[in-house]
């Protein structure tokens, strides 16, 4: 492993950083099709770990894994008209074989609530075969025009969960069991402070009656959407004429929702956590833990020894590590290893060798604690889950510092330009004010909070009733 | 779960038995798109298993998973030109966007080494960063003219390796290690005798110097081709310029390789096991390994708690279950648990209950034996493992039955209608023949086998020399 650059300090200019840190740390290289990425096996690691652990609460709520072809039929697309005017534009059309051209374009797919449907009219008949709950990990096409490695790129990789009910209230339960999951899984695992609320009209799923999200504040004042949970209610289902038959032996639409998260969290994870010396990694989420750093001069031996006992340590508490046994010099070791983002350095040199200890250091605070090889399977853990958490507690107190509120127009503006962050005001929920303040200052509306939901005020730019709603520039 | 159909005989009509066994045992569904299928829970819970063993070999192997963009130009399929001759038929190209047409036609990728080289050379020096090797699991579309679920899809999952090195030998010493992971694989995992050989040149990929396969002989006489394995040479290299400097400091093209294993190894499960009743899964495949049958009249509380002793000694084992509690009557559930292939059931009834026994009936014999609550955690898993070790030599006796010798083309075409299976002959291996003899029998070459690879004799059609060759119809 080489370090192929300099890296930019975040602080200089946090979008040339990125993309070092990006390119750098290995993550994802760029590709010949514009706006697609290549996942390196460090990027592509992390975006397993997130399959298990997100995958196995998945299936813990009883959605079954299937798949579902790539391709979509363009006038499945056309049949729900909302669906049709959200995804026309961005989508990557099949138009010829290799032989001949198709009889019928094909649409790659940009989310798959229209095939599903059509087999979930296919497979339900009764109420008894409800609820019915699927989900898949696939790859995902949607050409959008401005592109950044993860956040935003054509090709990208998700989840999408759609499962269809026999009421409203069951098909409501799901939409916020799958936000709640999210929420759980941001905080957790990725150790991302992030706001559960609802999308304005203006920013729903195309398609959907509502539209929930996690929302994330990124390092750098910009908000991430970081996962999604639609409640259709019966669109889709009227669409594809998906209907059982009640206990009462009445014919009924489902009620249905889908939720996704995609591999744009990624990008959250760097922007949320990382500082000028790169990448911090969750150590949740992080596909290596520790960094080994053998220091010696001369003759390894001794050191070897100790390392050896160390490593057979950790083995036994599961931890993943790494060390790094090559012609290096110890300070390339950690800067390479801190651009990795990896949460913990153990030095381990021949003073180290001699006390039987090691020298551990905190890839976010840079603090180093000296822990005895009989105290590594206890204090490491430990260690770990305290950066894990002092992540989070961060994470929590950058949003709470940077959210701002705006009693009227001005106010608004003055944020705009004097603060980074959200901006809480109560809004009217009006799609052409939206519109025209997102000219007028790039935010847009990222969500209305679910704590403050039924909260209203005078919106602020109208003065009729409005309710709490968080703005921003998003990515 | 309902049973949708009443299956048909295998040894009345294969054809549409398969068809039965893949929908009624929701394996798999047909889509709206033409030779797309779409991929059951049970169906792809096999193809799960498939990814958590072979992807466990793979990542041992040292292989890292990496992810590449779906789409590739169609300038790069170019490049190589026998890959271009190959694959151009096949092709699906994106044309268009929402938006308007594209500058460059991108192509679906039919395969990854195309792409997968152009970054190759991007992060290749110097003989340090040697072998390099790396996998991905991902979505492949071909159009191919007739289609058969799993067997022949236009879009179908699989994995595929590739791997990049400073030697010839130490590429060719990859691609019999990958044959023989598939090797095994297919053996201890599938339970499906394969035969290791050599494509003919007119059967290799496109592309590549050589091609080794793993052939599977179907219960019906024809061939599966299960997983493959190239030996790229330089031809990819020099088509993309992939170049390392040498310990020598001279630069030198690499060494490649490429190997791949798809969901068509899902049809060689149904169509080398399978019975008159359906499915029968390999325990070491199947997601569902035991089928319990609580069998009762009125109460079922004396059945319902031994039942639970009964899982709960399984659950200790690591085996998986499912018990089939609905008001269905136990011939129903008989069916269908042989339907889906379990491999083994567990009848349990009030005479069960009493004398704390199990009744076990193995899918593939029918075979009861009877056992006590006490040895369930032995017994079951013998059990099992004998379904396994049966099922595989019942695969490789059928090889070996039908594996017919022609000493000349008379000889050959009596075969091809008096018998089913292999055909064995020395073959000279010119490609015209093969096509002609193809034309008038549907027979092609399977492969050249490995431990018959040396031995040469008279071509059985130009007395030429030539080496041990299989033909049969295939899949």
């Amino acid at each position: 492993m080489t370090l192929t650059m300099k890296l930019t300090k975040r602080s200089v200019n946090q979008a040339k950083w990125y993309t070092d840190v990006v390119l750098g740390a290995k993550l994802a290289d760029y590709s010949p099709v514009r706006g697609c990425i290549v996942f390196r096996p460090y990027g592509y690691a992390i975006w397993e770990k997130i399959q298990q652990v997100l995958g196995a609460e998945i299936k813990a709520s009883g959605a079954q894994s299937v798949y579902f072809p790539l391709l979509i039929p363009y006038s499945f697309i056309a049949q729900e008209q909302k669906h049709l005017e959200g995804f026309a534009p961005e989508m990557a059309i099949v138009t010829h074989t290799g032989k001949k051209e198709l009889e019928e374009k094909l649409v790659i797919r940009p989310t798959s609530e229209t095939i599903i449907n059509k087999k979930f009219t296919d497979w339900v008949q009764s109420y008894r075969d409800l609820p019915l709950k699927v989900n898949q990990w696939c790859n995902i096409v949607r050409w959008e025009k401005r592109t950044v490695p993860f956040l935003r790129t054509l090709e990208f990789l998700w989840q999408e969960g759609h499962t269809i009910h026999a009421t409203r209230q069951e098909a409501e339960t799901e939409v916020y069991r799958a936000l709640d999951m999210y929420y759980q899984f941001a905080t957790n695992t990725l150790a991302m402070h992030v706001t559960k609320g609802l999308k304005t009209e203006k920013e729903k799923f195309a398609g959907a009656e509502y539209t929930t999200t996690i929302e994330g504040l990124m390092a750098d004042g910009k908000a991430l959407q970081c996962g999604t949970s639609h409640m259709l209610g019966q669109n889709f289902a009227k669409a594809f004429d998906t209907k059982f038959v009640d206990e009462n032996n009445t014919e009924q639409y489902v009620w249905q929702t889908s939720w996704g998260l995609s591999t744009r969290v990624i990008g959250g994870i760097i922007l949320m956590h990382g500082d000028d010396n790169g990448l911090i990694l969750p150590p949740n989420i992080a596909p290596i833990q520790i960094q080994i750093v053998p220091i010696f001069k001369g003759d390894k031996s001794e050191v070897a020894a100790f390392v050896n006992s160390v490593e057979t340590a950790l083995k036994s508490t599961n931890i993943t590590y790494e060390t790094d046994w090559s012609d290096n010099s110890p300070g390339w070791k950690f800067a390479d290893g801190e651009l990795r983002g990896i949460p913990i350095r153990l030095e381990i040199g021949p003073k180290e060798a001699e006390e039987q200890t090691v020298t551990a250091v905190a890839r976010n605070t840079h603090a180093k604690t000296t822990i005895a090889l009989s105290e590594i399977e206890t204090k490491v853990p430990a260690l770990l889950s305290q950066i894990q958490t002092n992540l989070l507690a961060a994470s929590k107190d950058f949003t709470e510092k940077n959210t701002h509120i705006a009693e009227n127009y001005d106010d608004f503006l003055e944020l705009t330009k004097n603060s980074i962050g959200y901006i809480k005001a109560f809004f009217d929920g009006n799609a052409d004010t939206e519109r025209k303040i997102q000219e007028e200052t790039k935010y847009t509306t990222r969500c209305i909070p679910l704590d403050t939901e039924k909260e209203t005020g005078k919106c602020f730019i109208s003065g009729k009733e409005g309710r709490v709603t968080l703005f921003a520039k998003a990515y």
